[in-house]
């Protein structure tokens, strides 16, 4: 199946306490289009300006992206800058230069139309709603957002929710949305909008998904080392969206697989600054971080049996 | 196989957000030795004042706990008070009167010499010293211990843990005895000590375990409402323990069991003020939340496809 994926596309200045890293390619679209192309093939939707390099498109279209639904608008890119504090534990936004992105308009290309397995990349929710309004039909949409539009949008931001199947989301968006702040309880503010499930990003923590039926709860790799944190949950969306076009079919098991593929582009994607971490991955390594997940959260699988019978203590 | 159960007994003032109580029992051996209970014979090494009262000692036995080694001395019993702020997250001591805490000196039983499932709970590394002193030769020796020791007590610490197989602490005082911040790398400070195990307690986000062979992770239990979070990481060591003493194996499949039961008895513990969560438990209740846990962690068993196949979206 064909995954379609809308989004912010960018120019990142990124700080970390150990590094520092100027005019890195970014943006929602990015991160998750990379991801999701492991997985399958996948087109895009997004606008730039007219500084956009030809290289920079290039390194897309090397993945596989199909980037017909990539406008370039006269204008300049639009530019992001973050700092992550001590620990990796708190981001701040140094600039945001809206410039292409503040007026964009979202035009589905006609062969993008049929697209039936669709990412609603973190962007305004009037562009959200607009590429819903070209779209065929789709099977599966999924939908990301972040505070700002919660904040400032939020009757627009209830319809593209109320038109969507599933909402990535982190913590600290699910409390705002919800007024509530014990997890359980904000969540059903989601299932309520009618979504058939809701995904928390918990950050180093992992992920959870809450459906109709349950719960399904993922831990975060450990990693020994984080190098930049960017772009984690849009990687997440990506390799769940992508894993999920790829099986062609939406049950309890896939979508708990899926969970664990966003996992593991997310947990590649802190590895490296900027795309880097996503950008030279294999599906080979890919499957290898997957057994390994499910080494350390399963009881009863074969990976979790060769992790040893013998007496340890 | 008998569980002997080491740490403090004490009465309790707590205020949540929601209520208030005072003079509640308590301490890190009650919570231990009535979640150890639910599994297996258990025996507590405890020093209360004369204060203590027939029916506080009658709580505890009727729970067939052996309280045999459980002193009483001259003067009055431990006691402390706790406040937690907005939404749990943090915990302020109100007082600590240690009363007769303060020069306790632990008498092993002849009977329990034999105990082989060993929990030395948190208090004054010298007592957990003494205590592995006048034991036999336990099969198992699992330790948990406060950031005030690490602090203040490093030395007699490192020898007990030394002397110990699986450390049960929580990421606070992981990053504070490594002094590292990524749980990854703070944990082999423990191994490097000698331990088999170190679990890490990470509160509404589950426990994680790390052996030398790898990691397992396990979800806390989504509850919709926390009402009293005192004594989880105890109640959650002392069902970790008595799973253990129940099947009488450490083997890596034992010890994952074992971090789901101790899970299971700290969600009790939260639901209740004081001890009253895991109080009215029986091993059916612990039976249901077990599946439960496998339900939302697990990907491939049984209850986990019983969380259904058809298409949800």
């Amino acid at each position: 199946m064909n995954a379609l994926i809308v989004g912010s596309i960018g120019i990142d200045d990124i700080e970390t306490p150990r590094e520092k890293a100027t005019g890195l390619l970014g943006g929602s679209a990015t991160y998750a289009s990379i991801s999701c192309a492991v997985h399958a093939p996948t087109r895009i939707v997004s606008v730039v300006g007219d500084d956009f390099s030809a290289d920079q498109r290039m390194l897309l279209e090397e993945r596989g992206i199909d980037a017909e639904g990539l406008e370039t608008a006269a204008g300049k890119t639009f530019r992001w800058g973050g700092r992550y504090l001590q620990n990796y534990d708190e981001r701040e936004t140094t600039f945001t230069e809206l410039n292409v992105l503040r007026s964009f308009d979202p035009k589905v290309p006609e062969s993008f139309r049929n697209s039936e397995y669709v990412l609603l990349g973190n962007t305004h929710p009037t562009v959200q709603l607009k590429v819903l309004d070209q779209l065929g039909g789709p099977e599966l949409v999924v939908i990301d957002t972040m505070n700002y539009w919660i904040n400032n949008e939020k009757q627009l931001l209830d319809e593209a929710l109320g038109r969507s199947d599933i909402a990535v989301v982190n913590e600290e968006e699910v409390r705002l949305y919800s007024g509530r702040h014990e997890i359980p309880r904000a969540t059903e503010a989601f299932l309520d909008l009618g979504l058939d499930a809701v995904i928390v990003k918990r950050g180093a923590y992992g992920a959870s998904m809450r459906t109709r039926d349950g719960w399904f709860f993922l831990p975060g790799y450990p990693l020994s080392e984080v190098r930049d944190p960017t772009g984690a949950g849009d990687s997440f969306a990506g390799g769940f969206l992508g894993y999920l076009a790829s099986e062609g079919s939406i049950t309890e098991s896939t979508l708990r697989r899926a969970v664990v593929h966003g996992s593991v582009l997310a947990s590649f994607a802190v590895q490296g600054m900027g795309i880097t971490g996503i950008l030279g991955i294999a599906r080979e390594d890919v499957m290898t971080r997957y057994r390994e997940f499910l080494r350390f959260s399963q009881m009863e699988t074969e990976v979790a049996k060769a992790a040893g019978e013998g007496a340890i203590a």
